[in-house]
């Protein structure tokens, strides 16, 4: 299939899949950056992708539930059975109600310099006030906040005190923290429902110079599903990313010769590999996955919770932003709005307003 | 007509109007954020918004050659033959290429409390720093530039002096400001030339409660162009904004019984005034104009000039943002940009990075 008729036959697919209201999502959640807005919108969050599918099986030809299903799977890395129907039509919401506005806010763009580079601009601009003071590599074992102090304290026995604390601990690690006061129930039973994105990101450098603009889906019998041509690495070979899930998962460092397996299945003949890189976001301590995404019900019981404060612990993480939930923009959000409590709670209010 | 026939007409219109690509503007303006970037897209700047509809006039019909005129007078609110073809395709790249997307990022929402509302508490959040200074209401006269640091004298006399200068001077305004060393000639030029964006903006506060969601052209014949319902008032009235340019001007305050005719023939019959609410954006010293808009011409010659400092004074302006030009967005945008450097610049280097 030519990559055009793959195109149609996914934003005709997502279309069907989207529309609920007769308007392609727009009436039901009007507003991206508060989906609740309109009451109906929450018996979506307690529908998965799948009853969805079921609902609109017969309109579906199967070609279009392949690229439907592989689509929304890339998009949660869940199972279908533990991808909120809702949170799809947020992230449908949020890229302006369209197939193109998906691909522009989900795929087509990125740092020249990988997402690190956008990172670190933020650390030097931290570190270039002279204020900060920072560990890395450095578990949490507990939070204590007591009277007017928070105290953090290392599996390996360090302390840090500081009269607010801002948590940027994501949802699923939540949980392997111990807090003191307890977290309140509704944001611990969260924590313990957790996220379903088990991403599985395997890069690979490839000789085949015809394929850095292609994209490839390989579903549902491979361990890897989608995957994109990513331009040329400095070497001037083709970098191909490919994505896998918890629907058929792996740990692509357990058995390196099935990972090279699962890439060559998504064009087969095509993929001389060079180089693999990974990072298995699923075993990783400071994450156990990789961006939100929520199974039903969690985010229409929850999300209040999840956003409140607890005494002098702010928690901001992108998990639970109301915009962009999920994806570093929710961060910029949610750290924001972390930030802003902090200063104004303990910026000294100035004595005199000057006036020149 | 209805509404929806009304809505129907101009995106109807709107899509003759960008289509120079067959792809509704997208392949000659890609990036919104980057317009100049495809080459070609330069020579729709030496068109005029006439110069296009003179290319595409046969296939209008004159409903919709009206409706597409009004509605483009209210983005640039001159004449057509000084509306820049390019910019107004600038402006339908950042909407996302489609009519819902102009609806949805020009007209549809607004603050609670007002665009004042807005400005305030970034006016609030700097003051509660502690560490700002200000004064209103002073013209200035004069900025000299001398070796490491920069004087600004008011009209009043007047001096502040400091290392960098961060000026925020409008480029209607600009030319009436003395520099040392004098700017360079194409800022003058520009500057000299100036924007075309001489938009009547009258509000109105009327008893007749069916019009709070209204929209109206009365094109080309009366003062005011465009009207749109804008909700209730405190009082229960309805709120009415009225729009018009300088394509058939005049200034509000200078003949209340006119701009208060302008008003009625907006909706004859439909229109109890119960006050009038202006502000004459042409006559005031500190703006000049409207929001920012351009003739032909002035942004493919000058726009890398405008942006560029000239030894310690910074200009930041949404005049010359590269994206959301002439929006508050720009605004952060370029206010963004100037901060940055200046803090670049003057900030310290920390001589140690803490490590705790």
């Amino acid at each position: 299939m030519s990559h055009e008729e793959e195109d149609t036959l996914l934003a005709t697919a997502l279309q069907k899949f989207v529309d609920v209201d007769g308007s392609l999502g727009r009436k039901i959640i009007p507003y991206a950056h508060d989906a609740f807005h309109v009451r109906e919108a929450r018996q979506y969050d307690s529908m998965s992708a799948k009853d969805r599918l079921d609902v609109i099986a017969l309109s579906l030809t199967p070609n279009e539930r392949a690229a439907l299903e592989s689509f929304v799977l890339l998009c949660s890395c869940g199972t279908l059975e533990t991808t909120s129907f809702f949170e799809f039509l947020h992230w449908w919401a949020l890229c302006g109600y369209t197939y193109q506005g998906c691909m522009d806010s989900l795929i087509s763009y990125k740092f020249k310099g990988g997402q690190s580079s956008f990172a670190i601009r933020f650390f030097k601009e931290a570190l270039a006030t002279g204020k900060l003071s920072y560990v890395f590599n450095s578990p949490v074992k507990s939070i204590t906040d007591v009277g007017d102090k928070v105290t953090l304290t290392t599996r390996d026995g360090r302390q840090y005190t500081g009269a607010r604390l801002v948590s940027t601990i994501p949802l699923n690690v939540l949980n392997s923290i111990s807090f003191s006061p307890q977290l309140d129930p509704l944001r611990m039973a969260a924590a313990n429902t957790g996220h379903v994105n088990q991403c599985v990101k395997v890069h690979a450098e490839i000789s085949n110079k015809d394929m850095r603009s292609w994209t490839g889906i390989s579903y549902p019998f491979n361990k890897l599903t989608y995957a994109i041509g990513d331009g040329t690495t400095p070497a001037g070979n083709t970098h191909i990313v490919c994505f896998g899930g918890f629907n058929n998962h792996m740990h692509p460092e357990e058995d390196v010769q099935e990972t090279r397996k699962a890439v060559e299945n998504m064009a087969p003949g095509n993929m001389d590999i060079k180089r693999l890189v990974f990072h298995n976001w699923s075993k990783d301590e400071f994450a156990k996955g990789a961006w939100f995404f929520s199974p039903p019900g969690l985010l229409s019981s929850s999300l209040d919770a999840l956003r409140r404060r607890q005494g002098n612990v702010v928690f901001a993480s992108s998990d639970w932003a109301i915009g962009w939930r999920s994806f570093i923009d929710g961060a910029i959000e949610e750290g924001t709005r972390a930030a802003m409590t902090v200063k104004e709670e303990l910026q000294s209010s100035p004595t005199s307003r000057l006036r020149l």
